[in-house]
């Protein structure tokens, strides 16, 4: 496929500052690119490769210093994902229809369109709604149910009685609705609680690759719709995410905590159980955060708290030992002061 | 299934105050709890909760503020435990046999009472004690053993001559008994070391899903009796973690370190290589363990140290900034001092 | 077998001192060797048990106090594992050939001597050089190719059109080629970015079990030849990792960042995304790196910095209550001086 830059600022909503008459062929990096490709700045530490790429055309938020001929456009990383999804599309699933290798409960029931591989699991009282696709390996346990669209890659796990929402998608390997580290201790030893809540993921969820969400003790376990969650994360029992939030990879959240909407966590944080995260907070990569954040905060650090005064707060350990020195240097001087104020 | 708070009261062995003739039917949270239900307290955090739960019983330590009836317990969690145990019942796994979609070596021997569901590996010299139960897509490598009443979720992978004691679960997608990273470095290239030794779970022992506990390469790697482990852990090769453990999600034991009995590890904690932790340690979360820990210490940081001064050292960099200005001032007002002092 | 202690100092090229005539059948640690064991001292904190070993032969980088008959080589650790190599080699896999339960598309190519295991299902176009090894589960997508003698665990899955060099090995449950967390955000809602770049895993790469190797949006994912990587693991999407590079359980390596070769990352290391890591770079357990760093550092903390200040800087943490108490009495000190020479 071939698109003129003028096309394609139209597609994507964008002013052409340029020749618009360039030929487009395909959409990659400001350092990958060659002639006849699009590009994007979206990060502004991308500038200089700016000024010395070989792509055709680059999506900018503003006028830049480059040789391509530029598409002003508000949101340059999401006019290129439309243009990378307008070359490129999305994976395609091969129509494979029901294999005669799945091993099907006779209760189970299915919409039309769905693709079952071989070797998927489907237990008593599955439900899936049209056009799911599952990849072998995939078990799904009594009772679970799944919207439209989904998509499950090999050897996810769904507990039972667990339900996805429509448009869910699941990488492999990973694990849906096991039980929680939840035990009471007696006399040294730990004792089981049942775990008989869900895991409940809705509309959009999508989730990376060896990633957990523990079903609920007594509530169920809730990722909100449109959230976008990474790879090894652990969603605890009875945790409630909101909707549109981003999880990085790695990312631990302790039983039932709760997030509200459009939460970014990046990689590596770790949030502590039975405490409330407001809606819009961001918390920085490898965080602890161990205490209820209100709307909109942004945190980093370990214990986290304000992000400007965290990052001031840490950068001052690099110089505690300076600190330590000037200090006694000071007594230093204070003592000398001292002794010779008592003459 | 109906009890009268009474009749419970007696099962649990606690102390009713008011009325101990109202029927129970179910076990929930304060929050979520109706008319019929029980409930606890077992974290003071949740005492403004009982205050308006909508509970009929609620199993406390210590006679508290509630509209609902209270059962004085010792321990309201383990009462608790108890009573979502008989209300609700561990889960139960279908008796399904041993399917003819299983792949057994024919030198493999099980007790009676095992489900084996399709597409389970049992590899040469594989032994099952009675009643274990193997999802779909679980493989057992030759010489692995396991004891009575074994729980293996799908997909869970267990390396050659692996042993589980009785009663170990071990929920989805974890892979037991895999070789650590280890390496001998020569020349800038790694030449890896053959992993000898095994991993051993003994009894009761429970692994969260996505976890991991590689082999020993010389010295098994075990995890004690009663020992309960999160999802997304890794036990270290060589490790040896006494009983009755608590290790929570995300955390990791590097090789060769040995853990005594009774810790608890929190998420996220790491604890580096070839170190001793004492019986009854407790680490906070996130925490990085790099030497030896004494019985029953309690610590957190990174690195990590006793826990009150942890806290107070921690929440000291909040306020390093502010310190910094504060001797910066005073060595302005040393300065003016010292300038006096010389007239 | 058995060996006398100076045909195994030929071997291993070292110099006896002491009976070389003893003979030797195996290899262990100092703690756990009997007579007729050689053992090892690589790491300076076993040198007490070397003075109690019951091991009839050591192998030490230098003359030291024990009982046993001494190898002395220049790198001990190197030449165990050479030895533990002859008394046990490598793991073997049984020669199953190509199991009629595995799915393989007709379109599969594979060269001799490979073991296909029930269960294995290699999709339109894979391509295996000879004798890999695919235990049960193993899921290969379309267009994968793997180099001669792979061996990939049980579940492991590769996503479309990855590479995999020679000798490759992936413990079992890991997944390599799924997509990155990528998403570009309008009006809060997040879009996908398709991923069309692979994850490539050069010659003699090994992964432990659990880990996950993103596949590339634009660019191309790479572990580089001789890398060794723990379980639980992250490389993110479009990551560089160079050759020999050791990365240990945990870590995670966000988008686009670039390591060189040789480097070494301990457990549970964060690096931030769009950074470069230079060659021979070790960073130390715990740490999050936000910002490039130049060749042969170490660094550690949170940020990360030069090992030998961090070192310093974090152990100051410890004292810095202490040290605010010390400003606090440096200031009534100062005080009472001022109001004395104000007198």
């Amino acid at each position: 496929m071939t698109k003129t830059v003028e096309e394609l600022a139209r597609i994507l909503h964008g002013t052409v500052e340029g020749d618009g008459s360039i030929p487009i062929h395909d959409v990659t990096t400001l350092e990958l690119a060659q002639a006849g490709h699009l590009s994007f700045l979206a990060n502004a530490r991308y500038a200089p490769q700016a000024q010395h790429t070989k792509a055709s055309a680059v999506l900018v938020p503003a006028q830049v210093h480059t040789p391509a001929t530029q598409i002003i456009v508000g949101n340059p990383y999401y006019a290129f994902t439309q243009a990378l999804v307008l070359f490129h599309g999305h994976r395609q699933h091969k129509q494979v229809g029901v294999s005669p290798q799945a091993s099907i409960d006779p209760s189970a029931t299915m919409g039309e369109g769905c693709n079952i591989h071989d070797r998927v699991t489907l237990s008593e009282g599955v439900t899936l709604a049209r056009r799911c696709t599952l990849y072998p390996g995939v078990f799904l346990g009594p009772g679970v149910t799944l919207g439209e669209g989904c998509v499950l890659y090999p050897n996810v796990t769904v507990y039972e009685n667990c339900r996805l929402g429509n448009r869910v998608t699941i990488h492999a390997n990973s694990t849906i609705g096991q039980d929680g580290l939840g035990y009471s201790t007696e006399a040294g030893v730990h004792y089981k609680i049942p775990h008989i809540a869900r895991a409940i993921l809705e509309d959009d969820v999508e989730l990376g690759a060896n990633t957990c969400v523990e079903r609920g003790s007594l509530q169920d376990t809730v990722v909100g719709a449109g959230s976008k969650i990474g790879s090894q994360v652990v969603i605890g029992h009875g945790v409630q995410v909101g909707a549109h939030c981003m999880i990085v990879a790695q990312t631990g959240i302790a039983g039932s905590t709760r997030l509200g909407h459009h939460c970014v966590l990046a990689g590596q944080v770790g949030i502590g159980g039975h405490i409330e995260i407001g809606n819009h907070v961001t918390v920085a990569a490898k965080s602890g955060v161990n205490q209820s954040i209100p709307d909109g905060q942004r945190v980093f650090g370990y214990p986290a708290f304000e992000m400007e005064k965290a990052v001031e707060a840490y950068s001052a350990i690099k110089r505690l030992p300076e600190l330590r020195r000037h200090v006694r240097e000071l007594e230093k001087r204070l003592r000398s002061l001292e002794a010779s104020s008592r003459k």
